[in-house]
């Protein structure tokens, strides 16, 4: 399994599949094949594996593999169907496909009579998978909602100028963390009102090494001098009002992390319909009063329904305070 | 004059009188009489020690007191008329009379040839005089504005539930806040919605031994049934449309200190007063959203109006946090 696990990180970190290694051993422990995934669209490990060792040398064999053989047709056949196919006697495998399509390879294996042993090595593989695992168990990306305001809660003054409402450190610090994630989302609205770049830059204004992809959320059409026009990697433009159906299809599209960065609109959206994993709120030292409120209406009605979270970071970036929260109870 | 530093520590630590201490000494340093204010109403420092060495020995002495005597007649007389009338000859005095009425005593006691100096143990006695001197220079009280919301801002949910937004550990930190001040305000508004008892309690709920005074702002009467109506200390009923006034008048009335609790109108309107000198902001890590923000209108248009503050304090209290901040440039 460790060497599986091995041949496992050869494979692409990002992306909507999973790193996955498989070693193919005689019943006397002599390695007959190994292979890994090399990402979206490409044979699974086990397939790989299967090929390295040849039809006639694995019938009899065991297959150890670091994730449950898939059970479902996607751009490949069910690994399943393979392992099968091919005549393999035992399956050893760390841990279960969290997939609702993917999985239920290991009981189907077990029915057709395999030896299958689950869980070995189990801890050092799934955190080897890390957010793989959330995002497939959650079957869309991880979701960090981002805000700057005012200690009064603005995000722009009467006059929606918001420019700047933090500091340079709290800019620097959300550039960070924009080239954290896989993508990074605003409404139409900021787009029209912003013209932002969305790119992640150091604070000399250069490029990050690691760029998200822009999504714009919206039914408006962006404007032909939109700057994220010429942002590294292509936009993509969703409608956005199904957010649930938008998220499914950003992590098909391999996106497991997704930053938003508002506006209001969208923000709240976002949190109404419960779909935020990290809060990541920069709060400057300055009062602005009146409307621009950074959240807008939330669908709480009284105290009691208050949205509960719990904070797990507390801050000071330059002259202002960043508290980092995630839902209460997850 | 640290004798008479000793002499000042006799008088009343609050009210709207400072606490002066006087030593009149013959010219061979023989003490001759020694006095200190005992409070609003009373004698003066100067007046009670000229008293205690009797006429006939001060001629040609010299008075050491810790505040420059006064030169005006508030309900007693100036005391520079009496040090002139008892035929002193030298007054040494610590700290200069920051009151715009009061001051001058030292240039008129020049300028009738008598040997003054000034500036002796002057840091000393400025900082036993503590927020009397800030509040005599300010000619009014030192104001704190308090307020609890969520960490977007809101101070109640959309059906006006509050009750309570923040938790324990930052309601007992309220009510110790309360009990350092000596006087409570809050607008009619909050006594209509939450009939708020305004004292200052311990955990368990008994009295803590200090108790501000309560200060209701607002033209609205204030219902027979009022809780505060059982405060241990009178409350003041103010209309408050004149905000400057207003502190002009409680500072006389001998208050010093004042905590502006709520609600957002009232709030705001000390804010854009600019009448605030210390924000103590308690966020707890829930979102609310709606309309009932903490702060409403402050008078800001575009973002380079801000109100810019200076954060002095961050502390995590139980799930909340709180934030301290003064005005920037302060
Ligand atoms: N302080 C900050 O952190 C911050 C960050 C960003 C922006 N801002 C400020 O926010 C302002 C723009 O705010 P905004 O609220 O108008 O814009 P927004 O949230 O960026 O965009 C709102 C638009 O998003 C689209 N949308 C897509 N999916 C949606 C959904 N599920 N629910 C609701 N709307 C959805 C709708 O546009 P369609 O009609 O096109 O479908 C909607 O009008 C600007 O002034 C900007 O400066 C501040
Ligand atoms: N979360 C918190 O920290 C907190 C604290 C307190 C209250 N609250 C909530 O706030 C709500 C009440 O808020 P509110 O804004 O209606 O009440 P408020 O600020 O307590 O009272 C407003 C009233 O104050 C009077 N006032 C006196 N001087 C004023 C001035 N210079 N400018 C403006 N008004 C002045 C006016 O009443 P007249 O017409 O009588 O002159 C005005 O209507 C309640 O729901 C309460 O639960 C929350």
């Amino acid at each position: 399994m460790l060497r599986a696990l091995e041949l496992a990180a050869n494979g692409p970190e990002r992306g909507i599949n999973p790193r996955v290694g498989c070693v193919i051993a005689a019943p006397d422990g002599t390695i007959l094949g190994e292979g890994w995934h090399r990402g979206a669209g490409t044979a699974h490990a086990e397939i790989a594996a299967l090929a390295a060792a040849g039809a006639d040398a694995v019938r009899g064999a065991t297959a150890i593999v670091t994730l449950e053989p898939c059970n479902h047709t996607g751009r490949t056949g069910p690994c399943v169907d393979a392992l099968l196919g091919a005549g393999i006697a035992r399956v050893v495998y760390a841990v279960a496909d969290p997939g609702a399509d993917s999985s239920g390879g290991g009981a189907r294996l077990r029915a057709a009579g395999v030896d299958v042993e689950a869980g070995v090595l189990a801890a050092d593989v799934d955190a080897f998978l890390g957010d793989w695992m959330t995002t497939a168990k959650l079957g869309r990306p991880l979701v960090t909602l981002k805000w700057a305001s005012s200690l009064d809660g603005r995000a722009a003054a009467s006059d929606g100028s918001s420019q700047w409402i933090t500091g340079a450190e709290s800019r620097n610090d959300t550039h960070l963390l924009r080239s954290q994630h896989d993508a990074i989302a605003v409404g139409s609205g900021t787009v029209l009102a912003d013209n932002p770049s969305l790119t992640a830059r150091a604070s000399d204004g250069s490029l990050l090494p690691d760029q998200p992809v822009p999504v714009v959320f919206g039914a408006r059409s962006i404007p032909e001098g939109a700057k994220l026009r010429q942002h590294p990697r292509p936009f993509q433009h969703v409608d956005g009002h199904d957010l649930a159906a938008v998220l499914r299809q950003l992590r098909e599209s391999g996106i497991r992390s997704l930053f938003i960065e508002g506006g209001p609109t969208l923000a709240s959206a976002f949190v109404r319909a419960g779909l935020v994993d990290s809060f990541v709120a920069y709060l400057a030292p300055t009062l602005l009063g009146g409307d621009r409120v950074a959240l807008t209406d939330l669908g709480v009605d009284t105290i009691d329904g208050a949205l509960r979270l719990a904070i797990t970071d507390v801050a000071r970036l330059g002259d202002d305070v960043r508290i980092t929260l995630t839902p209460k109870g997850q």
